[in-house]
């Protein structure tokens, strides 16, 4: 192994600001001296974590601030029964203009959510649209997703914040307008709160809270929140009117006759 | 946010080996400030992966030889139905010896996941036990276990190694010579081989491949290997004599009228 220095910070951080330097200074590994670079490594790792602590409070706003411009418009939710499945279905909702979309599959195994979560990020990188995976942070991670969304039976937002850092979006359904200032507070970047109106397409959704709690929690939290439940071309109108930043469907989209032209019709009303 | 020097070395490293050298200087943060600062911790991160590829060769012989002294002897995986479920199961494995407690639930929510192994963590450090979670690495990371196990439908190895780095014991399941010598070439840590006998515990496990695949396995790989699958205090011995370095159980334990005693039955053959 040679000889190396790295120095971070060149060009040089404006002036003032903080200024990280790393340098590794490597010679012949004997096994002791492999395990010393093994706890040094461990260590910089603490203390890189440390710094991100310290940091996260001034750099939240920068990074959220970039995120926001992005997290609006149509967000369409994959279904594995509609739309032709996950890659067909969100082909045509990114062609008929969707933003974002997320995967959700709860009774796909982790090799098969890994395959479409793959398959899934170049096709939104090719329409430079979002990928959001649901409930897997793991699966978020290993594919290079740029978010994950969490429900109330998901890992707690803290601990998803921690194990991904701050490079993951973090979505979080609300239903209730407490549910969505604590989510706000324990770092969620986005809210999905519904459902809107009664849904056949999610069994366990509870009972419709209609646009207006969405107009109640847009009040009370800054970021940007999605209606989801329920929502078609009709109804879509009254969740925009009570602040939605974006929406979220499913089979509006993916269970219409031509799912292109659904989204293609949403999108022009966002 | 204070001036801050921060030097990982100290005590330091062997004459010779790698020294790191960590220097943060931080100032009061303007918002491009705190982005340059967020530029400069990703491309830390990016520097720490690049250290990591570069040494990794060098370091799993150090790191696997430390696990190696740890994967060994009896190895217990959970069950939501059997032994009072997963923490008294544990609690009684425990008792009687594991040394390694598996957390495996395909039924849970990841939050009902989080729990039990938050609870698992704690009580695996009191009996200086490792820690391994089935399929989910991402609850692997949040609750900081030991490793995760890998069936062939879960993630591939080598994705899991990149989002986990090296921190993490990574098992997998083989049930061929041709598949235990993948597992060990994309960087498991331990083989679970099996199934060794009929078994009930895991409906959808295949046809028993017996103890003589085992020895098979073992002559072509150097990492450890567990039997599992229908293994009883009956026909243990045959899969030690076969040369495995531990033994998975769950119903021969957990299913016994004393799980405890069961386990320490176990664990004296061992």
């Amino acid at each position: 192994m040679h000889l190396e220095v790295v120095g971070i910070g060149d060009p040089p951080l404006p002036k003032g600001a903080p200024q990280l330097v790393l340098q590794l200074l490597a010679g012949t590994l004997t096994p002791e001296e492999a395990e010393a670079i093994q706890q040094a490594v461990a260590e910089m790792r603490r203390i890189d974590w440390e710094i991100w602590e310290k940091t996260e409070g001034e750099l939240e706003p920068v990074m959220r601030e970039s995120w926001r411009g992005r997290l609006k418009g149509l967000y369409v939710i994959t279904d594995p029964q509609l739309g032709g499945g996950h890659l067909t279905g969100a082909r045509a909702a990114l062609q008929g203009g969707a933003r974002i979309i997320q995967l959700r599959d709860k009774a796909a195994t982790t090799r098969q959510l890994i395959e479409y979560a793959q398959a899934l990020r170049a096709l939104t990188h090719d329409y430079d649209a979002l990928l959001i995976i649901n409930d897997r942070l793991d699966v978020a991670m290993a594919v290079g997703a740029d978010g994950v969304h969490l429900g109330q039976d998901d890992m707690p937002v803290p601990l998803a914040r921690r194990v991904a850092g701050d490079a993951l979006i973090i979505g979080v359904s609300a239903e209730t307008v407490e549910e969505a200032i604590r989510a706000e507070a324990e770092g969620a970047d986005y809210l999905g709160v519904g459902p809107m109106f009664a849904t056949a397409t999610k069994p366990d959704a509870g009972a419709p809270i209609g646009p207006e709690r969405l107009r109640q929690i847009k009040q009370r939290v800054s970021i940007p929140v999605f209606g989801i439940g329920g929502i078609t071309l009709e109804n879509a109108r009254q969740v925009l009117q009570a602040g939605a930043d974006g929406i979220c469907v499913i089979s509006a989209v993916l269970g219409a006759p031509d799912p292109a032209e659904a989204a293609h019709h949403f999108a022009q009303m966002l």
